[in-house]
């Protein structure tokens, strides 16, 4: 998707250890414009797969996928990353480790919105090591929910996550890939 | 908003302590359509304030936020309530108490996304004590930017935030104002 990776090579820094910062249009402020391109584009390319909800990650994911259920009328869940003391009626959870901070968080799905047999895209503002995705994949499984497909703004191709995603079967869309971050430069696949 | 206190009223549940839950489409599952005509409205009630700027907190304030600022065609930024590893460049920070889990969070937002002078539309899923509004208000002050309005989509007029805020002469709009919630009964303003 050409705007988003004009966007990126823009805006984004290279930070130690293979993180891009894009703060400013994703993960701190949000360019509601591109997020609606972004949702158009995720719409048309996982179109006529039967989908019945989408689900994304706190914070990021919120942006991308809201506009993608916007755009394809389909309802939005966020997995929460901390147990709500307001969710009372059970809960699928796994364990997830966070790429950029190091450390591990729960990923937390009510039983009210994700049922058996439902077919879910997952939404998600990067694919790294692919670690959310996992995750994601791991609730809908306990849950007996398919994944009809997964859609990313941005994959860093160098971190492995969409190869094993690809490699499984899983139908994978990411809108900006980047095959390396090195001394400030951003190189796209 | 008629649509909305509709909803609230089939899908919302009275828990202990003056606790709203509205997870099937404001705090877990989204509903964008819903959203939409949420920015469509603020954005209405807004209009002509000459804002620079929207600002949410992360992460059930991100969708209201995200279809207002599309609707004003403004930038949103989303406070954070972590110190992320990537914020390099200075940030404003305060400390709020959180009505619905009874503990301290820190509020932070980077010094490049909020400006001297700037004006500001504060947009948020719920209003109760003003805990978070009167956080985003301190924020602003240490930036030297101006409130222009806060939006909220539910207020729970009886824990009396919104009464602080008007008094303080802000401008304050709820679409859906509750004025009690007893045994599952959930009275309007």
């Amino acid at each position: 998707m050409e705007i988003l990776r004009q966007r990126i090579l823009n805006e984004g820094r290279c930070l130690d250890g293979g993180i891009l910062k894009v703060d400013s249009f994703v993960n701190h402020q949000l360019d509601p414009e591109l997020m609606m391109k972004i949702g158009e584009e995720f719409g048309q390319r996982f179109a006529g797969l039967n989908i019945n909800k989408i689900i994304t990650v706190e914070a990021s994911g919120i942006a991308p996928a809201l506009m993608t259920g916007l755009m394809m009328k389909l309802p939005v869940i966020f997995a929460k990353k901390k147990h709500p003391s307001s969710m009372t009626s059970g809960f699928y959870q796994t364990e997830v480790k966070s790429f950029t901070k190091q450390q591990f968080y729960p990923l937390i799905i009510s039983k009210e919105y994700l049922k058996f047999g439902e077919n879910i895209l997952f939404i998600d503002d990067f694919l790294a090591h692919g670690n959310a995705a996992k995750g994601i994949i791991n609730l809908c499984a306990q849950a007996g929910a398919s994944i009809a497909g997964l859609g990313f703004m941005i994959e860093k191709r160098f971190q492995q996550g969409g190869i094993w995603l690809r490699d499984k079967g899983y139908h994978v869309e990411s809108l900006a890939i980047i095959d390396s971050l090195n001394d400030n430069e951003i190189t796209f696949h």
